[in-house]
């Protein structure tokens, strides 16, 4: 096989990212500020002529109206089009719905960063049937409503395995693949493709609507270790942002 | 087979709708207009409870991005998406880009209507690279930049084929299927669908953003002729306009 472009867009600000509230599988909408960043997105992609031949999105409106408007920008809406829930957000478990200020003053901070950032530490699982539970949601009655909570493990148990199976083809066959998904689900793709530790995942964050470029050699393995984001000040900024959530 | 549930989409008004062009391959985007079009006909499907499980759409902004408001807006921007050139919009040949209403003055009102109604009389081809062809557009790279010039009877010959062999599975699978696309491969289908003869679909206009439900029997025949539009007073309105479109 020839060499590959893969190409990782984080959602832009959706409405719980501006409330500071954790949101795993509800199926918020981006703010006009999320939109303005999936248009700026998509036209980093046009100006450096990184033209996706085919996308991926999870099954929430936020990731697929950013790839919409991205793919807009960049006169690429016209591409094949592939969704899964595998490359959904965490699902936060109970924790859904929470303020994360709120939670990391009664849990402690300790507690908070390990449901946040350890890489093997559940939140408690949402109840059936609550306000922000997805088990009578249709788009996962496939999947008996999907998980009631997840570690950044459960999603690298399986995304990658998907990433391996069905996109891989893709970047075999020469296609740029663009994958427009979520913070935990991006970072389980990046611990995976540059083989980071457990430990070391810990500390990486994913800025939104930043395209991240990644050219993989024939055994896919990263060029450039942590890829190139398209826009690398922009990119430096937005992981700082995304590391102080909770904070305020 | 149990029966089937078809909704037929014609995108929302486009910049050159507004403007009294002849579109055809030329991809225009929507105006607020049509934006507005396009998240009316997604509520229609809400509260009337026409759920989509997969959509169809051309390779052209307007009918990707009718699909994409009026699916967000219906909370089914999950479904599955197959797009595809067959489903585009007439090729409008060395036409597209002109003044509708100049056009009929210049050629007169026989030719003008024998060019946008008659079933088997193509306009004159566009020339290879000008301003208006596609013949450089990468996304018809595959099928040598589309056809020069296209009739009624050559978007049949392309859309039903399509239709029989990718749709139809769908259908009789059970899926309510959503197709997203033009004036002129929705007449196509419905000529197709309610057996309509070439001299009588001539007559059928069909208007901007209002859902169109077939249900089908087990041989996928209309158990209602010419289907029910979802808002049936503002598809009789549209309807008329579309019929009196050159006449300004």
């Amino acid at each position: 096989m020839s060499d590959s472009t893969l190409v990782l867009l984080r959602h832009g600000q959706s409405e719980w990212n501006a409330l500071n509230l954790f949101t795993g599988w509800v199926d918020v909408d981006l703010t006009d500020l999320g939109r303005a960043e999936a248009v700026r997105g998509g036209e980093l992609m046009a100006e450096q002529g990184l033209l996706p031949d085919v996308l991926y999105t999870s099954l929430m409106r936020r990731a697929i109206t950013t790839a919409h408007l991205a793919l807009d920008a960049a006169d690429r809406l016209w591409i094949p089009v592939h969704r899964d829930w595998r490359l959904n957000e965490r699902h936060y478990g109970a924790l859904q719905g929470l303020d994360k200020a709120e939670t990391k003053a009664k849990y402690g901070e300790e507690q908070f960063m390990a449901w946040r950032r350890s890489y093997d530490t559940p939140p408690p699982p949402i109840e059936k049937g609550s306000e922000f539970s997805q088990d009578a949601d249709p788009r996962y009655a496939d999947i008996g409503g999907g998980p009631l909570t997840e570690c950044l493990a459960d999603v690298v148990a399986r995304f990658v395995p998907y990433f391996t199976e069905t996109i891989v083809p893709d970047l075999k066959a020469g296609k740029t693949v663009l994958i427009a998904a979520h913070g935990n689900s991006l970072r389980a793709l990046v611990k995976y493709l540059d083989g980071m530790s457990d430990e070391d995942v810990v500390g990486l964050n994913i800025p939104t609507g930043i395209p991240l470029r990644y050219d993989l050699d024939e055994n896919l393995k990263p060029k450039v270790p942590g890829g190139t984001y398209l826009d690398p000040e922009a990119a430096a900024a937005g992981a700082a942002a995304v590391a102080s959530q909770g904070a305020k």
